[in-house]
């Protein structure tokens, strides 16, 4: 077998983008530097270094240079889309209260819940000051979009987790609030930047949405059946932290009145006992929704795939679609 | 007297700007809206209608008539504004733990912490999206580098309140974080909207940044001597939470090492007893730092109107000279 068989198609993708991300790093470096607050650098460090795959700028720059692009504006967006990343994590463990982020302590616990606030907002201004310097209006419009709606699903998410009438349609916007308008944007500022026509930025578009989608259902997925080791995260958080997440969705639908009085109790009421969080996946495995939650993540991975079509084939296109079948592939 | 020396000259800007205001705040309500979470236009509405003197809205709005706009780009821009002064306030609560904010409770106190950081960030973001709807990049230029510098002050803050260290320079810097950089760029995107001479965009960001400075200096002093039925503040409120503000940072320098003591455990330490705010205030009395500290606010007033002779003169460049009086007098 080759090589381009038997590594992961992120690290793939991070060997052919080396040296533009070694571009994108020392940006990101500069740019959360601060003269004056220098516990900005420390906190954005201690997340930044703590290296997560870089999924985002790295889905940046190969739109970009998929569709041509030689100029080096790809490389503040891929900064840009870093760091509303990293903006983003930082308020969501204030919000979540939560006490771990990439197998290390939060900034909240390390240092307080005003550093994560106002470290997080920093984070946005500086991104918001990269993306002007492109000068791209569309770009702008682009990026201000996507920012609305990760804020708005943040909020829908707050108020809906715990709310048992949360369907399908509302998880979905959740999903894309929390993790496909940030993926989309991504792909799409890059093709934007690179000037592609009009039916290639939509099929980046299509891409990074649906290849979020994907990555989120597989996340909410992998807190019930996935191995606390490679997740680092415990089996049933979700659960535990009253999160109404797809699988459970899906057996709340069914439920029988007992049932329900369960979700109730756990969920809407969060008064959880020992032996609740079998009970809850006992009635997930009744009603099969971990394999249905499985299908449905496999089917946004084929619309991510299928969606490449419009785009330059080569090598680039293809790591894509690898990337979209290893992002569910982690389910095994 | 004829009205326009009786009334306070907010008031009558608010007059001769109604009709914009109207459609500003129209704007406002129909932004702050959100189909798929209510909770967004419940806390918005909650600090939006408790109505403070909607100041910095004023400003854009005054500087872009003083230099002759007719379009509507400024209605965008004064919401813009009035929008990220709003997320600041959301997040400056949580960061403060404050209960109370224009005299009502605060959003993280009816709601939580949750609702407060991620309504701001979805405020931020709407004003994001009004802003590009201008089209104008030297705009979105002018309030990144606001909210860098917002956000950068608001860090230094935090992490300066507390050390004796802190000088006056730094003090400033702090200042042009929490309060002048939105004024600054509040009149400037005024001018730039408007087209003016580069002259005219100069002088209406050292006019805002002038009185930004001038209003806090103000706000700073009236908390160790203000009448709190009339600030909605209770005196002492900085020095009980440790905030090193001007009036201590000048008493701070003259100390003698037995009040440097006092300083570090009340400050620094936060060891704080019974009759030490009566000391504090005898210290600052002793060293005159509350009168020097008001001759600071009167220097910054009168270099703000001193920029204004760059501007066309009229009634609004009148009420804008008045303001910066009535930012001081608030002192008498």
């Amino acid at each position: 077998m080759d090589q381009s068989t038997t590594s992961k198609p992120h690290e793939r993708l991070a060997t052919v983008l080396a040296g533009e991300m070694e571009a994108v790093n020392r940006l990101i470096r500069d740019r959360m530097a601060s003269e004056h607050a220098p516990r900005i650098p420390e906190v954005t460090a201690h997340l930044v270094e703590a290296g997560g795959k870089r999924l985002r700028p790295m889905l940046t720059l190969a739109a970009a240079r998929l569709c041509g692009y030689d100029g080096d504006h790809h490389i503040r967006l891929a900064a840009t889309v870093e760091f509303i990343h990293t903006a983003t994590l930082l308020h969501d463990d204030v919000v979540d209260e939560s006490a771990q982020r990439r197998g290390r302590p939060t900034a909240n616990l390390l240092w307080d819940n005003k550093s994560s606030v106002l470290v997080g907002d920093y984070l946005f201004a500086r991104s918001f000051q990269l993306m002007v310097e492109t000068g791209s209006l569309r770009v702008l419009d682009i990026l201000a979009n996507a920012s609305a709606t990760i804020a708005e699903g943040e909020v829908l998410q707050m108020t809906a987790a715990t709310d048992l009438r949360t369907d399908e349609e509302v998880y979905l916007k959740v999903v894309r609030g929390k993790t496909a308008a940030l993926f989309s944007a991504a792909t799409q500022v890059g093709g934007v930047i690179a000037g592609a026509p009009e039916r290639q930025v939509q099929a980046l578009y299509d891409y990074g949405d649906a290849l979020g989608i994907a990555f989120q259902i597989v996340d909410d997925l992998l807190d019930y059946q996935g191995d606390s080791r490679a997740t680092g995260k415990n089996v049933g958080d979700d659960f535990r932290e009253r999160k109404l997440t797809l699988p459970v969705i899906k057996a709340v639908a069914r439920a029988t009145e007992e049932e329900r009085s369960f979700w109730q109790r756990t969920i809407e009421k969060g008064r959880q006992e020992e032996g609740d969080l079998d009970h809850a996946l006992g009635l997930m495995k009744k009603y099969g929704t971990l394999e249905a939650t499985r299908d449905d993540a496999n089917t946004w991975a084929d619309r991510a795939r299928a969606a490449l079509k419009a785009l330059p084939d080569g090598d680039l296109r293809d790591m894509l679609h690898d990337l979209a079948a290893y992002v569910v592939a982690r389910l095994n």
